[in-house]
């Protein structure tokens, strides 16, 4: 048994946040704007676990108007949504994610955010890959407004 | 043998018109705008199921040109197209979707919708994933001008 | 085993530049802007290749500011990525593409990118779907400042 699973999420670049990308923190200026820290990176991984096996989304779990989420870890919430995916005895087969960013470098931090992913996860990086691209200057994350991330994962029972 | 599915689709919210969204009628001021009820969650799943076997796309069997489209119940197109995988001998393993909306709340109507998808498809409605995200308030989704929907699947032999 | 890959990929429409998707050269008054020859369509499917396997980025491989990749053409830059899976023992099992265009018409030459893919990677046009859609006039793509393209894929060993 194999299931595929999709998300796409984004958030805005504000001043006076942490940017907190795939649970590592990036030196920059501005940082994500969320309820959570709003780790787009993390968010859009543990939305395509739920999604493979039709648990709902992040919002089911993780209502952006509860205590319980303000200021919240994600590498917490990655680490809940996969615990569900076990419990269902399914594990990840691999995950392909690519983040949208105009002036934020990933290719610098891509390997550190993929080990930081396989350690969360438990899992070899071997079946985490982490993909960069931009807007080409167009749009809220071509303008330098947003990151934005999106990911598809297989999963295995 | 598996195959992977993936579609994209967005319409214009416009005065006018009732909003149908994987079937169901949602009570909202604004409606999809095209040429048959522009149900951009069946289209999603509709297009997807046609990829995943290299079938072509939606403007293929319904273009947006013809009398028969013509305001045509897009539960008729997302029943014909999955017919199509059928008669070729496979069937849909399990469907992850995402309605981008900003501002017609998904969460109140993503179980009805999950399971008048599973209708429509006579399927399990543990294989049919539905989940809804924002784009924060920027682009075209985030403004409030349009809805959109992207689905992945894998069909299986 | 078997292992799921995504991408996605934009370049601005512009004079001076010959338009080429999927390895064709389409008649139109416009061309992709790029380091290389900017085939949108090309770059979705060898980076889904990529991440299929975590191997990368396509800026990983082919940096936009190397005279190496300057003008290169896509055919060698697809044919390389897939080497890289052939050679780890893996092989397409299919992929589903999606050109998102508002005014270059995709319909005329959808068979004609297909085969051209099946061509370039030596596999048979059953597994390569070509798809195409619109933003409704909507955002950089709807605009007609841009051309995107999707591609998800499934490679086995
Ligand atoms: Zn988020
Ligand atoms: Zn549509
Ligand atoms: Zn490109």
């Amino acid at each position: 048994m194999i299931r595929i699973g999709h998300a796409w999420d984004t958030h805005k670049l504000v001043e006076g946040r942490k940017l907190i990308l795939g649970g590592i923190e990036v030196n920059y200026p501005l940082g994500l704007l969320g309820h959570s820290d709003a780790d787009v990176v993390l968010h859009a991984v543990a939305e395509s676990l739920l999604g493979s096996l039709a648990l709902g989304d992040l919002g089911t779990f993780y209502p952006d108007n509860s205590d319980k989420t303000l200021n919240m870890d994600s590498k917490i919430i990655l680490r809940e949504c996969y615990k569900r995916v076990l419990d269902l005895g399914y594990h990840l087969n691999n995950l392909d994610l690519t983040i949208y960013s105009q002036n934020v470098r990933i290719a610098p931090i891509r390997e550190s955010i993929q080990e930081s992913i396989a350690k969360i996860l438990n899992v070899d990086k071997n079946i985490v890959s982490i993909k960069a691209t931009t807007w080409e200057k167009m749009g809220f994350v071509g303008e330098g407004l947003a990151l934005a991330c999106e990911c598809v994962c297989l999963v295995e029972q």
